[in-house]
């Protein structure tokens, strides 16, 4: 991997994966699970968990990347819009810097919508061993 | 909430929330998944994946403060050490500032292991609605 790699990946925040977050995390907050609450806050219904795209990231980095001795370091998001469930997302994410004494590589992301809206954006840096 | 307000959980590493997190992310890397893989990294045996943290921070901010009108605006996790599967995790956070004007309140927080060993640390911006 070297500086100005660009990877990109569909994710899409169905059923399954919004079933399995709070089935594995239990977080029923009524803004994740209750329409009439989340367009109380107003949004358009309820919103899904912002972790969830924290799980993409997880399988960006432990199964997109060319090399698989890889783990996370850091990791910054910033959400910009809210994610509907069924909403299909483009991850884009871009190597910026590569620190070869340390083997430590920074890239930088964002999730947009299909109609170009910014879902979340920011930073992970990762180590390889 | 207010500046200075503290929270703590236990979250467990446990069976049902590695299976759930692979199941619903699909992140299969020999690190999480192989011990052998593991310790020719360096590591004790798999390592969990770092954002079953993220979740567990979905979880104390969906559903552990006092007010259930919130949501994520901003998340960093730095981690420190590795976490195993079977790991008893003390998580706790404070508020750090809040910012009235624009409803918004700042959060730190850290995950260590029951020995001390710190896991990991950082901040989230959340907003009230």
């Amino acid at each position: 991997m070297k500086a100005g790699d660009n990877f990109s990946r569909v994710f899409v925040v169905d059923e399954p994966v919004y079933s399995g977050f709070i089935q594995t995390f239990h977080d029923t907050n009524p803004l994740h699970t209750n329409d009439e609450f989340a367009r109380s806050m107003g949004f358009k219904s309820k919103v899904m968990h912002g972790n969830i795209l924290n799980g993409f990231i997880s399988y960006f980095i432990g199964e997109c990347l060319p090399q698989k001795n890889v783990f996370i370091l850091t990791q910054e998001i910033s959400y910009s819009n809210p994610v509907y469930i069924g909403d299909q997302l483009n991850f884009s994410a871009t190597i910026t810097e590569v620190h070869e004494s340390v083997n430590v590589t920074d890239i930088k992301y964002k999730f947009s919508k299909t109609d170009g809206t910014k879902v979340a954006f920011g930073k992970i840096k990762i180590g390889l061993r």
